[in-house]
């Protein structure tokens, strides 16, 4: 192996993790709904199908990450 | 391979983090309209094309990054 | 052993890292979800349902580190 | 391609990282919007110009960040 | 020693902090927890047990991390 | 090219992300903007003038690393 | 002494910081069971042994990270 | 040029990023300002001007590292 | 001197900052201290014995840090 | 110059660099204290004297890392 | 100047920045007890010299940093 490869290795290593923060984004999202369906439990399907739609668009930020990260991997 | 392609995926992976925070960001947005709908669910489609329209704004800063990553791997 | 794989190392390293926010994420959602309980006993399944589906959204980001991770350490 | 170059794909994709927190604070603005339409539907119209003014102002810093990032890429 | 080794030390070092976020997750489980007690003490039985429940899912992203660092101080 | 100028490009991206969280902060005070309109709408013009300057005395920040990069580019 | 060693030095710096945010999560603890004490202060066995119990299982994120950073230093 | 003055340029770009957390500190002054305007507008001049000394303040943590980049620039 | 010995400053310094949060944690305990002390101000000797229990408490992870970079710098 | 004298230079950054989170601390100092002026006009003379003195008391923070990094540059 | 003086440098550097954290701390003790006398003026001295001890505790913490940082320039 030579060391341009260990450095891509850290490139994409620093490139999945724009999932981080991700995952205290849709905690939140979710620890909202659990509150608001403690609040009014009537209300659970709306509740739970904005929760999965917030999820959905807030985890296309880690998938940015995820492609790069696959693109240094096997492409660059 | 030599080294400096392997610097240039570094930066690619630090340039693709930009949207690392994004999803922090989004998250507490779908948080909001989560817990909005809950307190007042006829409101409902006010909230979500409000929620989708700051979401949208939100991500373009993660955008910034994907595209500066591009620029890196691809032209630079 | 030679320097690219101890680069890969870090960049291992690096990947895994990326669940380390979601950790706060998952907390955020089980201690909402604790609260909820308290305030309204009664509520316990819908709650504990909601909880449990919103911690596997989140975990999805801490397993795309993983998988970078593994995927570092024995493809690439 | 010589070392140089990799270091300055570095310094872009640090300087691009600036947009990184203005996510969370564009996020924060409109997750305030979100909540305050729910409580207050009628003032629909000023809360969403005041979102749309306070994110513009914001997105100054994601903007000098991009502007460096640019700068290193092509003129240094 | 050959440096390599000690490169493999770093990212050891890099993948057990993963867990490091965890600590502030569970802490706010447990706060929340020790917050609803007060308020609400004859439903502590419930409280606890989704405050442990809530733990266990958590720990699931620290125990990834030093599995990453265990792995690569013995395996890699 | 010679690495000395690749080090000063990292020097400059370092500078110019001291806007990074500026961002956050201007976000929190539009958000509070947005907040305080939607409680009471008669207080828009008061409200937006303080937000407006708070925003401008935070953007200092930001600016002394937007001038420390330029500095490094062009001047040092 | 070898470069090997300093940089399994740094490492095993890197792995003890994992317990760098469990003082977070344990203050975070026993911040919540001060308010909660000085609202309900006959409850305080109660609160007083959830506390405990809390902080105990957050201890245990610190407790990884020492114990990676001892075998780091002491066995690799 | 030579690659001591590369890190020197480095060191001035963290140097300035001690003004990177005062943008947060300054905005959280200028938000708290804004919401308690909005909630009591006579008392708008005692508000303006505490909050002005505040951001005064905190103003000299960003000059801290102002100086000590200027000093590492032109003086070191 | 070699360099070996100044990578282990660097890890003696990583290691102490493990403290670094604990600042924050304890800073908040004694905050809600002071907050329920201004609430309940008779029940100040149970929150303040409650108090220095969960700062000793949370000392712990700071103690971890310094044990770790006074074995660097003494013993390693 | 040599490289020694680079290596110092960041050392002396990162040193200030300990400033950096004390403006959110003293931020929020001067946040909370407009918010009780704003609730509590007539105790503004106590107030503005306890935000003076807890400003006081953290800027030592901000000091110390200052004063290492003025020790790096002129002394070491 | 040899190359393990600068990197030492760096060492004291991260070292004196664990006091970074406490200076948020400290303004949060500083910051709850002036909303504290904003609510109830009369106990301002026993909220002020529970400040006091709050402070007092949490810096603790940032002279564990300093102390690593004055051993290393002047001991290691």
């Amino acid at each position: 192996m030579d060391i341009a490869k260990g450095l891509i290795a850290i490139g994409a290593g620093l490139a999945v993790m724009t999932g981080m923060m991700t995952g205290i984004g849709e905690g939140f999202v979710a620890g909202k709904a659990v509150e608001a369906i403690g609040r009014n439990p009537e209300a659970e399907g709306k509740i739970r199908s904005t929760m999965i739609l917030g999820i959905a668009l807030s985890e296309t930020c880690a998938i940015y990450g995820l492609l790069v990260a696959i693109l240094l991997i096997f492409v660059f």
